[in-house]
């Protein structure tokens, strides 16, 4: 991996401002309980007090953006769902029936769903934010994805999409997905970016059988090796990525430069992030890593990242479902910190000695 | 351990219907995803629907029960914190400043403080349900901490409280606990139990340090000699146990019976359950092992019950904190079974083949 020059236009990141780090600690410790003991709660409320600069964190208007593409590495035959089903799945979206509604609207979530660049024409656009940057991308077995100026032109667009979120009130915001043949494109970002080797990488996606999971092995290997000289972040980005991963990833950019608390979603979200990351590594300090999928190669992904996933529930869907998940321990974590009394105020005598 | 003949007066639990599960999987695998891959929140589905007997379970006025108590073994030394504290945590949580009472104010968690046996007068009672058994357990190193009829008393009286919330409408209940040394009480309750030495028990609680938990091990070691013929369910409980402890027992029995889907925290929860697993294993089957602590022992616990924690958070506060936080992921539960379209009712096309 060639390390990037700042791409210009897209969100410039900042590191995560650390000055807040010991008062936070301090406020932490002196709650009503043994140190430590709340866990992960207690990281997680410290990450968003330096996030947003404060010793009272809050969860502002939760919102999650779904981003649908299709892929052309579809026709290779890489999931035995047809591609179709990305225009389908839109359409259930916008109807409410998804996994990822009913999750959004049990968590207090605003869902947005965008057409990042879906391949079939869709049966209803009511409430959808339609941009496509393509009517899906190329098949990267022959040829790369999408050109550069796509690649840059999605991430811009994935970017002004948080930003309309953060200038509605959000803090927290979480990215999901719908595409089929997406887990191919993440597979092959991961293993070019990560240096891990694509057997490692690659799973069964939405269910593929043996045969099916040695067919995308051999057919993404191949691909790797058709397109061995890509390894700069948004070159690898447009040889395998998709509309909606690329969205993604400039999205990244823009909820960090925003000061936003990030929720990472499964496998194909943490492939995004691997772009956003090679191109701004402080994008990782905004991130809050939700939930490891059973996806094939997301733990190896997280461990990439040095992130210890919330939630591990054994969850393979995508959408975002895993990060909508995740908004209640936010919640948790900031009822805990400006809610708890401490030692002093609440008349409990401390450990002795 | 000897099994144990039903003993007269406690709530009596039924196995676990299961005509609903071939109805219940077929809503599950028919939702608009592939098939399994919202993991652990369909197994919750299926487990509410058959413990609701419904194919639309919900979760209604989730409640939690936090019962605190006294241990005579706190004079030992095996606690960092003086006993003083439980009164003092129990003030807290009357005055809502404690962890359980953020975490339950923000997941809309009804939440009831008992003193199942205090030692200290309690500063104030204003919202308490002032039950004691006595004023603390003995201490269990030189006699039983108490008497079969405190026992079984203490377990009638967890029981009626929760016929009280499922007389309110409560579906779903957890079980919190407060009682400073009450990780000793656990601890023997699990070695005795489960047949797993004492040192792989024993934990350091709210913070022992080295020299701490090797006085602890030891003390406990020679209770539980000291002890020896205490094997049967009741005998362990009124041995080692605490009044709070007894009360939850009782409480999962009542739970169980209400066809409650029942939160199970903690290390000291856990023992409890020990215990009401030991009167009737069918427990078991209406309990959702809300996470792990971080306490040492508590995933052997969790292994002797064949159970999978929906969360791994590294907290070891106790309260009910762990329970609370579940409540979220069982609304996730009931909201996707409940919500979401079917392939068919959505017009997406399924898998081929």
């Amino acid at each position: 991996m060639t390390s990037s020059p700042r791409l210009s236009g897209l969100p410039q990141v900042e590191p995560l401002e650390q000055t807040l780090g010991s008062e936070l600690q301090h406020v932490i410790d002196t709650k009503t309980k043994p140190p430590g003991s709340l866990g992960r709660l207690e990281t997680l409320a410290r990450q968003m007090g330096l996030i947003q600069r404060t010793t009272h964190p809050a969860v502002q208007r939760p919102a999650l953006i779904v981003f649908a593409g299709d892929h052309g590495i579809a026709a290779e035959g890489v999931s035995p769902y047809p591609q179709a089903v990305t225009a389908q799945m839109v359409a259930n979206f916008l109807a409410g029936g998804a996994a990822v509604n009913a999750l959004s609207r049990v968590a207090g979530i605003e869902l947005e769903v965008v057409n990042a660049g879906i391949a079939t024409p869709l049966p209803r656009t009511d409430g959808l934010v339609d941009i496509p940057v393509g009517a899906g991308t190329r098949n990267f077995a022959h040829e790369p994805a999408m050109t550069h100026e796509q690649a840059l032109s999605a991430m811009q667009a994935g970017a002004a999409r948080v930003r309309h979120h953060a200038a509605l009130g959000s803090n927290v915001i979480g990215f999901g997905e719908m595409g089929i043949a997406n887990t191919s494109a993440a597979a092959c970002l991961m293993s070019r970016i990560c240096g891990v080797p694509i057997d490692e990488c690659v799973g069964r996606g939405t269910g593929l059988d043996d045969a099916g999971l040695a067919k995308k092995r051999s057919v993404l290997a191949a691909a790797l090796a058709h397109h061995d000289a890509s390894t700069a972040p948004l070159d690898v980005l447009a040889t395998f990525g998709g509309f909606e991963i690329a969205m993604m990833a400039g999205a990244y950019l823009a909820a960090a430069q925003a000061r936003m608390t990030i929720l990472v979603d499964g496998f194909i979200a943490s492939s995004a992030l691997l772009v956003a990351n090679a191109i701004a590594p402080d994008v990782r300090e905004y991130c809050v890593f939700a939930h490891a999928s059973n996806e094939a190669g997301h733990r190896r992904m997280l461990d990439y990242f040095g992130a210890q996933p919330l939630l591990s529930l054994d969850m393979r869907l995508g959408e975002g479902t895993g990060a909508a998940l995740a908004v209640p321990l936010l919640r948790a974590a900031c009822a805990f910190i400006n809610e708890m009394a401490s030692f002093e105020s609440a008349g409990v005598a401390n450990r002795e000695a």
